[in-house]
């Protein structure tokens, strides 16, 4: 997939699967509301309702392992043709608090309309990418 | 989330977000198309074109770090209180052939039309679940 249409589904993608890896090398992985900005993809802790483990494991485990991938992908059930997935990998870190946290939060309220009432108040992950995969189905 | 709430989901679902990690700690996280089996989840390499690395990744990653973990979830851009996400987390095992490999073929089949037609021709991975985590949006 080219490098520009990877960039448009990640641009426009609601939705998106954050995988960390905590210090032992164990995966976890979380959907996340994001934006991405230039070669770096936003996220935060947000006020939906989660349990102190799930808010805090994924910033744990930033903290241990700095690697990130986040995934978007289209899944058609019907039509296995009209599959593609994208997958940014990267070096993820949580940030408490100042600009890069702030300006992360003002593109997270740009996109959501949930986020306009309701800004994340916490800290945020901001990934720098590394590198950008994509896959879709071509023919057998 | 209740255990059987959990459960019909991740059984119902059609696709899933397979994460796992390198012998360095990197998380990689892709779709996959898997079925749930009592406390197992099955998932192949199957025939969809694919890279190499695509195939392969997932295999060498549970050869290295057995840990693995699928997530399954729902999102609506529109209502965030109907978001809701179940996580699976085990010890996960590449297997070549065999009758273990055989009957999670079958059961594939049986759960994708598109299977039928064409069998995962290869190695499967078999989930070994440990942990149900899941979530629910419950009010504010």
């Amino acid at each position: 997939m080219d490098a520009g249409l990877m960039r448009t589904r990640v641009g426009a993608a609601r939705v998106g699967e954050l995988a960390t890896a905590d210090a032992a090398g164990r995966p976890h992985v979380v959907p996340v509301c994001f934006a991405l900005d230039g070669d770096t993809i936003v996220t935060a802790v947000d006020a939906k309702p989660k349990t102190t483990t799930t808010g805090l494991r994924r910033l744990a485990n930033v903290r241990a392992q700095p690697a990130a991938s986040l995934l978007v992908h289209h899944y058609d059930d019907d039509d296995w043709t009209r599959l593609w997935w994208v997958r940014v990998d990267g070096t993820a870190e949580v940030v408490d608090r100042g600009p890069v946290r702030d300006d992360a939060v003002a593109l997270l309220v740009a996109k959501y309309a949930q986020y306009r009432a309701e800004p994340p108040p916490g800290a945020v992950i901001h990934v720098a990418i590394r590198q950008w995969r994509g896959w879709q189905w071509t023919g057998p």
